[in-house]
C-alpha cells in the first residue's frame, strides 16, 4: 500500500472532472492497485485551496459536508509551498493549452519536476513549445512526465506507441485526433452545412467555446507532435508542421467525395520519405477509401494507426472524448507511475 | 545498460521466428532501451543447445559463420542447469499449447518462476489450465509473467486491458481473436465455400496444420479466458465457457446475413448480467451491424473492444498475425519487464 500526494493545477472543465472522478475512484484505486490517491491541494488563477486528502473528502461527502472543502480559496500560498509541504507526489496539470508560449503549464511543470515531483498533464502547450527542456528535467530528477491527457486522453496513443510497440520500428503514424472536427465532418457527410454542424457541436458540448484551433488543425498538429516527439524521439516544432484545417470545406466537396465512394477526414500524419529523411508532421483533409482503418471512426470519436516493421499495423479507436474521459486518462497515468502488474 | 539473459524453450514456427527477430533487433534494443538481450540457450524436445549470447551470434552471422551456433544439440543438460548457470533472466516459452494438460509449458514455466526467472509466453495451455498457480508463483518470487504472445500477440490486448485502462472499470470485452476463422469468414462472405476458404487459409500459411481448435472456437475461448483472468481477475475455466465455432456455417446463412446488411463474425465475449453476477465467457457466431467497431476487422486480422465505465469504449485492431508478429510481441514483453519511460 502506498500513499500518493496529488496537487492539481487548473480548475476548469478537465480539472473539475478530475476532482470528481478522483473521489469516485478512490476506493477502487486502493483496492485494485494498493494506492491511496490523496488530493492535497488545488491551485487556480484566482487562488489555492489546501485539502485534507481524498479519503477525508470522500467520507465528508458521504456525510453531506463536501462543499466546505472547496470554500477556502486563498492567495497566501503557492505551488512551491505545497511541493515543500508534501515532499513528493504527482502534479496534475489541467491548465489551458497555450500553443504559443506553453504557459502557465511550462513554469508549473518545471517547478514540480525540479522538486522531484512526477507530472501528469492534460495540457499541450508546454509539451509543444519546450519538449526537450521538460524531458531533460524529468530525466535529471528521475521522475515521470506523462501526457496521455494531452494526446487524445482515453485513447491510449502514447501507451501503445511507447510500450505496446516496444522493439518494433514505427514507419508512420496517422490519426484522427480532434473530436470536434471529426464530429463536424461526420455531420457534413450526412448533409449538414459547415456552420450548422459547428453549431450543433457547440450545443452538444463537443466543441469548446473557442474552437478555432480545432477547426484550423492546430490542435491535431499539437497532439501529433507530442506523440511523435515522445514515440519517435523527434524534436519537431509546431512552426515546422504543414497544417490545414477543415475551414473552406464546402457541401459540394463533401458530395463529390461521396460520389467517389470516399470519406473525408482531417488526418494528422507523421512520416518520412526514406529511413534517413527527417520526420515530418502534416495535418489536412484526406479522402479515405472505405476500407481504410480510420474511415469508420465517426462522430466525436478519435483514432490512430501505427504502421510498424514487424508488428504490422495497429489501429486504435474510441475513448471517451470529454472532460471525464480526460480525467480518467490522468488517473491512468498516475497509476502507471506507481503500479506494476508484478 | 543492462544485460538480460534469455532462455528459449520450444523451437517450432514461433520459436524460430523469435530466434531470428532477436538477432535482427539486438542493436536496436541496445540503442533504444539500453538492453543487451542475450540468448543463452534453446531447449526443444530433441535436445538443447548452449549459445554464446546474441551479440556474438550477430557478429558471427555477419562473418558468415552463423550456422555453427545451432549445430550442437545435446541431451546432456536441462532447463534447471541453464537457469542455475545464468542465475537470472527471462524464460521465453514457445512450446505448443495443450489446452487440456497445460504441458509442457506449465512445468517449464513453474520451474523458471520458482528460480526467480521472469517468464514471457506465447503458449496458452498453462495459462488456461493452471492460471492461479502460475500467478501465485510469479507473485511469490516477485517476477513477471507476461502473456502478450498468447493473447493475440502483436495486438496489445493485455497491455491495453491492464495498463491503458487502469482505474477504469471494464464492463465487457468482445473480440475477434482468431485469424484463421476470421479469414475463412471473410472469404465466405466473398462467395467461397467453407472448405475452399479453409484450403486457401492453409495454402497461405494462415491456418495451422491442424486447425480444429481454431474452427471449433477453442482457440478464441482460451485467449478470452487468459485476458479475462488477467484483466478482470476472474478464474474462469475452459470447461465453463460456452463455445461454438464456425463449423456448420453454410453459404446460405452467409447469403442471408448479407441480405440483412450484416456481417458474420466469430466473437469471443466476456460479460456479466449485473455488476454482482459472475463473469461468463462465450464464443460463437454473431451478426454484426456494419457500424459495429469489429465489423470492419477483415481477413486474418484480429480485433478487441473494451467497454468501460469512464473511458467509453476502446477498440484495437490489426497486429501482424504470423510467427514474426508473435516473436515481436515476445520481445515487447521482455522490454517491458526491464524498461520504463522515465
Amino acid at each position: 500500500m502506498q500513499k500518493v500526494n496529488i496537487i492539481l493545477v487548473g480548475f476548469g472543465r478537465v480539472g473539475r472532472a478530475f476532482y470528481e472522478l478522483l473521489k469516485e475512484k478512490y476506493d477502487y484505486c486502493r483496492e485494485r492497485y494498493g494506492l491511496f490517491l490523496e488530493l492535497r491541494g488545488i491551485i487556480r488563477k484566482s487562488g489555492a485551496v489546501l485539502l485534507s486528502g481524498t479519503r477525508k473528502m470522500v467520507s465528508e461527502a458521504e456525510a453531506g459536508k463536501e462543499k466546505s472543502e472547496l470554500s477556502g480559496w486563498v492567495q497566501t500560498f503557492s505551488l512551491v509551498d505545497l511541493l515543500e509541504e508534501f515532499k513528493s507526489g504527482v502534479l496534475v496539470d489541467c491548465t489551458p493549452s497555450d500553443l504559443n508560449t506553453g504557459e502557465p503549464g511550462f513554469s508549473l511543470m518545471k517547478t514540480a519536476l525540479s522538486s522531484g515531483w512526477h507530472v501528469v498533464t492534460a495540457s499541450k502547450g508546454a509539451l509543444v513549445v519546450h519538449p526537450s527542456e521538460l524531458a531533460a528535467e524529468a530525466r535529471q530528477h528521475q521522475v515521470a512526465l506523462k501526457a496521455s491527457g494531452a494526446t487524445a486522453a482515453a485513447l491510449p496513443t502514447l501507451d501503445v506507441g511507447l510500450h505496446s510497440l516496444a522493439g518494433a520500428e514505427i514507419l508512420a503514424i496517422e490519426g484522427i485526433l480532434n473530436g470536434t472536427t471529426n464530429y463536424i465532418l461526420t455531420r457534413m457527410s450526412e448533409g449538414l452545412s459547415f456552420s450548422r454542424a459547428l453549431m450543433e457541436a457547440s450545443e452538444k458540448g463537443i466543441a469548446e467555446p473557442n474552437p478555432v484551433q480545432d477547426i484550423e488543425g492546430w490542435d491535431t498538429a499539437a497532439k501529433m507532435i507530442i506523440i511523435a516527439n515522445r514515440v519517435l524521439g523527434t524534436e519537431i516544432k509546431l512552426s515546422e508542421a504543414r497544417v490545414n484545417g477543415i475551414n473552406g470545406l464546402t457541401e459540394e466537396i463533401m458530395a463529390k467525395a461521396a460520389r467517389l465512394g470516399k470519406t473525408i477526414k482531417l488526418i494528422g500524419r507523421c512520416s518520412r520519405e526514406t529511413p534517413e529523411a527527417p520526420w515530418k508532421v502534416e495535418v489536412g483533409l484526406a479522402l479515405l477509401n472505405p476500407d481504410h482503418p480510420l474511415a469508420a471512426v465517426d462522430g466525436s470519436n478519435k483514432g490512430i494507426i501505427f504502421y510498424t516493421d514487424c508488428m504490422g499495423y495497429i489501429v486504435l479507436a474510441g475513448g471517451k472524448s470529454d472532460p471525464r474521459g480526460a480525467a480518467a486518462a490522468l488517473i491512468k497515468d498516475i497509476i502507471s507511475i506507481y503500479w506494476r502488474d508484478f
